[in-house]
């Protein structure tokens, strides 16, 4: 049962449900109505925009009847209806966050005892049953990556994993790219080289946000698949030495490839990126397209540098990592601004051939998403 | 001429040149050596990470020839010799910035005055010069929009845009989307009402950095296309309410789309983005799809609505605007990180047809380095 409460002035109502009292105020109120003159019915987009709305507006009336409160506003003289439930599920009445870093309730970070579990699915389940693909995004989004099993051994077949939560970011690399031993390669990821923990293209601005990895064959000695939560490095970072965490984040890193003719990424973007509110939204660690660091004022390079070699041994640390191997048909998607990957070094004998692309987390969150609110409304009615 | 000096303790150079004393400390030298063992000399990626260069790095001698300084390194027992002019064009010994809200020296921000002179570009010129494109890039780069005139009046010609300096990102929406009046829109983009200056897709992340929209039929009255220098909104904003500009940019907003099946795009970012050294970096500005805010504190709240209400005010101010009119075979290619574009309403007698699609600012912005980098080899030699 809810109880609601205007102040004096008009400009507060105080909703009292299971979770105690909720404070909103009028304004908010107003601009979040769900009538058909301020939502289009059809998509829910905003036809009117705060200009519309009067700077004065105040309420003049609430009643509470079930799960309902109707609010009077003036001078509009509008009448609006709010579901309770709605209301408490967007309340904004509570403590701002208290340390950076703070990261949301569906990411869980993980080390390398993940790896009795790493999140897998079967991809040609997925493309026939939502509910796996949706047990499947669940994973990516909760711990950053997924491997899928079962695809076809075909050129081009990471496109196929792909159209299954979003669009391609093509690039200067090309729609897809292969990652197998070249002569005069033009990035170190075409040779046999262990190549240390990383994500991709930090020098890129907005950065890829997904890539996928392709195993088309694998019989070379050496070679796995390894990641690390950059998350979970970054908050281990801040536990062990917060000063550390501070420098990282609150100075621009700067990353460039020039490796080809005609292109110049260059991107200027912290290791450790926080939302204003100190949520961990990225991080980006690469030692081989590092630039020369210029944003850190002098008296702190010293700390930055600290800083950034304590996160490199922490990526290192082999407690953060879990390996697997791909075959053939196999796959892996990673969240590009969270998680770190790396391959071992491997032999000249045998062929390892994989293929990759970039996707964006926008496709793959919106799937999700439409996914589950679509389960709530089945489960509602 | 220069002259250099090492401390006493081995950790710190001073260069001295026609700038003044800039201080460099020695893990940030040895970091950023470009000898063959540490750079790739093919593609300049760090063949070494941080692991590789020992803690206790010091510098054990420095000399000066010409201009260049060479310094030895304990130890590892390096000698590597750096160009003088690049030291001085990557020294990181300055002040930090000192007020919120700054923007690269690349980036002039702009009113209503600039209407007589829009940054405009032949399509035709720029396909076969790189000069032309050249000239065309930079002043996309320096006001975030320009126009293309003299291009072909066919289906798809806005990719041969694209072709100029990147790849268009798909979403959702496609590769392309048509703007014309539609029955039953799913988009109000789609219908022909007025529109208030806005970015496009903010409730994606990453946001498409660059929108192009092509015209291919313009014969209905009005539907002008206007666009605003969000850059300059948020500035004026900073300069009358430093308190308005404080909350959003301190604050995340909250944007969604749904409009569709299987569409639930979701994201959480300020109105106002800055880096964390408070460079201004992004704006976001989209009344129909901002969301029920729920990230500011209660007690912030009335001070984040006065100042949304307030930057909205600026954006409508005439005294921003820059119309233009777009005739078959001309576009606009903008910023959808920096400037908002907006038509005003047109009346469903003629027609008015035009093709949209995103792309991305890497792609842009590397197009125009690598021919900046070129011009300037080639003025060396």
């Amino acid at each position: 049962m809810f109880d609601a409460q205007l102040d004096p002035t008009g400009h507060i109502l105080t909703l009292t449900g299971p979770d105690g009292p909720q404070r909103f105020h009028a304004m908010w109120l107003r601009d979040n109505a769900w009538d058909a003159d301020t939502r289009a019915p059809g998509n829910g987009q905003r036809l009117v925009a705060l200009r519309d709305i009067p700077a004065d507006t105040k309420m003049t009336k609430v009643a509470v009847s079930d799960d309902r409160i109707t609010v009077s506003f003036s001078p509009e003289g509008k009448t609006i209806t709010y579901e309770a439930g709605w209301l408490s599920a967007n309340a904004y009445d509570r403590p701002a966050p208290a340390q950076k870093g703070w990261t949301s309730a569906e990411i869980e970070p993980w080390d390398a005892r993940l790896m009795g579990s790493v999140p897998v699915g079967d991809f040609a389940r997925m493309t026939q049953d939502d509910a796996a693909l949706g047990d499947w995004l669940a994973l990516v989004n909760r711990y950053g990556f997924g491997k899928l099993e079962n695809g076809p051994i075909e050129d081009g077949a990471l496109f196929k994993v792909v159209d299954l939560f979003g669009y391609v970011r093509e690039t200067n690399y090309g729609r897809k790219f292969e990652v197998r031993t070249e002569v005069n390669p033009t990035n170190l990821a075409f040779t046999g080289l262990g190549l240390q923990a990383h994500t991709d293209n930090p020098y890129r601005d907005p950065v890829p946000s997904v890539q996928v990895l392709y195993c088309l064959e694998s019989s070379a000695a050496g070679g796995e698949n390894m990641v690390v939560d950059g998350f979970a490095a970054a908050l281990r970072l801040r536990d062990e030495y917060p000063d550390y965490f501070t420098a990282l984040s609150s100075y621009c890193a700067r990353f460039e490839y020039a490796g080809e003719d005609g292109v110049c990424l260059q991107s200027r973007r912290p290791m450790i990126e926080l939302a204003p509110d100190g949520e961990l939204i990225a991080v980006r660690f690469n030692n081989r397209s590092l630039a020369a660091v210029t944003d850190v004022p002098f008296d702190k390079m010293q700390i930055y540098y600290a800083a950034y070699r304590r996160l490199g041994e922490i990526i290192d640390d082999p407690a953060m990592e879990v390996t697997f191997r791909l075959e053939p048909g196999e796959a892996f998607v990673v969240d590009n601004t969270r998680v770190l990957h790396a391959r071992k070094a491997y032999s000249g004998a045998g062929t390892r051939w994989l293929q990759g692309c970039y996707s964006d987390k926008d496709g793959l969150r919106s799937t999700y998403a439409a996914m589950r609110r679509a389960d709530m409304k089945e489960a509602a009615e």
